[in-house]
């Protein structure tokens, strides 16, 4: 391996590339090299669902010295399972279509499927099979495929007024390690670490999303990909409510920490995007039920709100609308990198310190 | 739908495009809308099975007067379609994945979205769900899922010498369409468009898979993605085996008619890519059990030789060895558009015509 990691994709060819990375990877999976990957074979009754993404440029390779495919194979996994992660499936596998530059090396391509297959490992689930083509620009895309119990699925839809919003998993990690990297806040080596290392492996909230559907307590849920307004918006558009929001949030320490360094309020990094937190609706009388049960799991989760009949989203004990981070793709707000002090402003505003 | 029609995708933005161009079409979907979407519920013993490709430029955007992204539309559901005839599966849904730059209009995405929703149509299947975001360059991936009978799936492996080599469907059309278009043969107008036609909406060989499974005639099978020398060589390679190959096939009347002008040999067009046949492979006791199956099913097949113990694949009665059709990525045989002159040359000679 130590004189071919050094080749490019195209000294190897299709073939090569099948032969010498991706055989010694994936050779011993079922169905390896037929023209369909096996997923699974199923034998009790199963809704069957389906989620498929392109990774965007992570925000993280804005903080690393150099561009590793690794963190972009990383997200691509936890993008497609957060997905799943919102209906309260168990995945089943994932597909991946990788479209590379010939110049590609062995080396690149070996970090983008250490990447994807390290975060399939700490989901528990795999890539089933995939397809590796030539391409001018890097395009990745995965699909994630997975089961719930029939009834049990998880939609946007099935929430009512007077249900409350659970913000599920650790927001504001990502861009507390954007703001530190751009020197708005300092942090002990350890916890700049710490806050680092999250960044850069966000996972899904797959248990979270299954707790919730198998208990019955979820009644609907959806996944923070394009910022928490943007989420809750979804949901009330979907099921025709408002909401009302506190506004307040307690960001775990050291993000609370660059928050305070910042000039931020914690709410200001816990609505931010690129967590893969979960949004998990439950009636008022199961909140305590709720959180217990995810509690009992490790998993931390936070009430943010209410949903209303009132159709307006408004937040605080004032009732201010909210218009919070509603990234949206075909508009300006569509994430393709870029430099990070402008990144952090199109984001969080400018940070006062 | 007039007015908008001309707009750009980023004019509408995403919200915008998901109310008024994907929810029109596909709002009554189950799960439309939701994080994942709804492939199936399945209540008896299945395997499941997975195949993602993105979808190359149609090498018949070369010979139509304007580029038109319902041929890449037809093109993605078509080539993910054929992995899973390659398995005997039953499909049970497409996701898809969309890049496109943000000045494309409504009305070529439409024409996109017209293709992959004709073709799963035709094939007996749909789209179930997907993602569409902006990028620099056209990038369309998807995704097939389907299922099997357990012990059913048909694999690459599962050979034996003696077995037979079953070609299933009708190939080269898709050259012949190109030969036309360059002006190595001329037809009556009728057959001409016939050929046009179905070099622009090439199928899956769904049922054939299907029927080889169930029956269990099929031993093996692959689909022909980049070539009928491809495709054999990759069964012999699975198999431990080589392949004598007749090099006699019995074109379609209007394939066999452009051969003949262009100076080629009928299995010149045979063993072209692009016609996403399906190679077979059945015991020689079964050929006659098989052929018999299929021409039940008004599907079309022709035997075309037999698996050897030598691991040598030679061509016709002298057994002179074959160095057929073989388009691979990531080297110089990749596909990615260009000249059609260039491209019929690269890909079946110099016609003599």
């Amino acid at each position: 391996m130590s004189g071919i990691i050094e080749l490019r994709l195209d000294d190897l060819g299709e073939r090569g590339i099948q032969e010498h990375v991706l055989r010694p990877r994936y050779g011993g999976t079922e169905g390896f090299g037929d023209d369909s990957a096996l997923l699974a074979a199923l034998s009790t009754p199963s809704e069957l669902v389906a989620t498929t993404d392109s990774c965007p440029t992570p925000v993280v390779v804005n903080f690393l010295g150099e561009p590793d495919l690794y963190h972009a194979g990383w997200l691509l996994a936890t993008i497609n399972l957060s997905d799943l992660a919102a209906t309260g499936a168990e995945p089943l596998g994932l597909v991946a279509a990788y479209t590379l530059p010939k110049a590609t090396t062995v080396r690149e391509f070996e970090r983008l499927l250490d990447g994807v297959d390290d975060c399939c490992v700490e989901h528990g689930t795999k890539i089933a099979g995939g397809d590796t083509r030539d391409g001018e620009t890097v395009q990745l895309t995965a699909t994630a495929i997975g089961r719930c119990a029939p009834g049990r699925r998880l939609r946007r839809s099935g929430a009512c007024a007077g249900d409350r919003l659970l913000l599920v998993g650790s927001p504001g990690y990502l861009w507390a390690a954007a703001l530190l990297a751009a020197g708005h806040a300092t942090l002990p080596e350890a916890a700049r670490e710490e806050v680092r290392r999250r960044a850069c492996r966000p996972m899904a909230q797959l248990r979270a999303g299954q707790v919730m559907a198998a208990t019955g307590l979820g009644q609907a849920a959806m996944d923070v990909s394009d910022g928490l307004f943007a989420t809750v918006r979804a949901l009330c558009e979907t099921n025709g409510l408002g909401a009302a929001i506190t506004g307040d949030y307690e960001l775990d320490q050291p993000v609370a920490e660059v928050a305070r360094q910042s000039g931020l309020h914690p709410f200001d990094l816990a609505e931010t995007w690129g967590d893969w937190g979960l949004v998990i609706v439950t009636r008022a009388e199961d909140v305590d039920l709720a959180m217990k049960a995810l509690q009992t799991e490790g998993i931390v989760a936070q009430e943010i709100g209410v949903l209303t009949a009132d159709p307006r989203i408004v937040m605080g004990a004032g009732g201010r609308p909210w218009n919070g981070i509603a990234q949206e793709r075909f508009s300006n707000s569509s994430w393709h990198g870029g430099d990070l002090a402008d990144l952090i402003t199109a984001v969080l505003g400018t940070p006062r310190s």
